[in-house]
């Protein structure tokens, strides 16, 4: 179910180059390489964040996929975008390109599923526009939030010596969770209010790749131990029944769609966000699974020691 | 190349009574309704302007057109709604779902196209997302813009009296010109900033049908002068090669993405936006084809009197 895998892998590094040179202005305070856009309309003391994002039948989701889950997932996967930075998300425009034969109930399930998520938190949908896909069923939202300037968090602002922080428990997220998430939009809010986190993302393609994303936008590396990756039962599950041919540890470190929040903060408010986040979020667990270093590269440590976690690799090595 | 034209109308009639109780917020000034939906974000004497839309390969454009085209065509739909508005466009999102097959110097060329338009308009593109869609590529762009809040023009302020202006010439447009319009952002900002204008949209459904959205959101009804409609020469073209069975006068009242502005002001002020236009934009044309009447409905006046004009039943009329 993740998009980036169906496509030549090339073919996306090329595209990635091309949208290096795009056009920009005066407005852009960041441009793509961060959870959203970035953007300063004058307001003082406020960012706009900007985001968009797109599921689509057989990839995102199956044919049979409850549609109120579906239209859920769409509009939470741009909220956890959001939560990402700690921002507020304000309005969404949703796109649906309908296939040929198409269900009008289907639809309004689509938009109940979204409705309930954006009345959640808080998100008005101003605009529903519909299109033709004649094959399947796609749809792209767009999703405005803002966010204090001095409390937007980057993936850039991870120091050596910080440490790491993952929210929920990771890996096995097809198997159910991808559809009906809950953004972390709440947390980062609460996170970002009492804490001074450097770093934050979202977890969508899987902790190991995301993670990679902080060190390389921070210029950092890191060590994670292994036996403090919080795996979520179904990852566990999964590897019982080798329903996907992966440890349950591999599940937790390399599965897309987890949604949950990876960040860094100084080590010396480590035991303060746990206790907070304690009293705060009781039913969420929050672990720290390991430290920033100066020094590029990703490492892992188990009982055997130290080596490097290769997310194509790591396979081999475990 | 109309897209709701392929799916059942009572469907997309259904589909637009569900968006009608979509979640609302404090944000929100205009939701779906108007050209973009228009929020208040905080920020004093400035309202933001949000919109998104998609193109569908063989629906909106042939798998032959030229990619440049199609990528140009693909913001300067968003860019003609914000101007619609007499906004200034910001940034915008791609997102790009590509088939199977696909080439990478296609999707640069796209690239390019949106390039282009952008820089030519001030819009930075700050995010650019790939996705898949097997069968066929669509592009989606979320465009992000603003307008002083006093000069934000909506569909809904059209008043009895009012004399009605197009610019530039109708129908026709698919021959050659819905893949290399010009949004006429410049133009909606001179008409906004020396002119009380009182509504404005932009023509995407055709002349008839687009006029009818400012009589409906205002409350009033017009009169249009056959004679005085502006006919492309393509439309002309078509008509006498009989290439879509329409005389060029349906043509101009009924062929979609035509692009240009259609606005109301107070008989007052006609001449004096025809002599300024004049000047300012000589080699666009604008044309008063009508007056705004507080009596609702649509009608036309040609050489046999005055008839109600009815965007199905025209055909049989002319």
């Amino acid at each position: 179910m993740r998009c980036r895998r169906c496509i030549n892998v090339n073919e996306f590094e090329l595209i990635s180059k091309l949208t290096k040179s795009l056009p920009t202005n005066a407005f852009v305070v960041e441009s793509a390489g961060d959870d959203c856009a970035v953007l300063d309309s004058g307001q003082p003391g406020r960012y706009l964040l900007f985001k968009t994002d797109a599921v689509v039948q057989g990839i995102h989701f199956d044919a049979d996929a409850d549609p109120v889950r579906v239209g859920h997932k769409a509009l939470a996967r741009c909220l956890s975008d959001i939560a990402a930075m700690a921002g507020r998300p304000i309005a969404a425009l949703v796109t649906i390109a309908l296939p040929k034969e198409f269900d009008a109930e289907y639809v309004r399930k689509i938009y109940d599923g979204m409705s309930v998520v954006a009345r959640e938190y808080g998100v008005a949908i101003v605009g529903g526009e519909t299109t033709t896909n004649p094959e399947r069923l796609l749809i792209s939202i767009s999703l405005l939030g803002d966010v204090a300037s001095e409390k937007c968090v980057r993936r850039s602002g991870a120091k050596a010596g910080d440490v790491l922080f993952v929210t929920g428990e990771l890996g096995g997220s097809i198997a159910e969770k991808h559809l009906h998430f809950q953004p972390r939009i709440r947390e980062a809010h609460w996170l970002a209010e009492n804490f001074d986190i450097h770093a934050m993302i979202d977890l969508s393609d899987g902790l190991a790749g995301d993670l990679r994303h902080i060190l390389n936008a921070s210029k950092v590396g890191a060590e994670i131990r292994s036996p403090s990756i919080p795996i979520s039962r179904a990852a566990k599950l999964q590897a019982r029944t080798k329903a996907n041919g992966k440890s349950a540890l591999i599940a937790a470190l390399s599965d897309g769609e987890d949604f949950e929040l990876l960040f860094t903060l100084a080590s010396k408010d480590a035991v303060a966000v746990l206790d907070g986040w304690k009293k705060n979020f009781p039913d969420t667990r929050l672990t720290c699974i390991g430290r920033i270093n100066a020094a590029p590269g990703l490492k892992i440590r188990d009982e055997h020691g130290v080596r490097e976690l290769n997310i194509h690799g790591y396979a081999h090595f475990s």
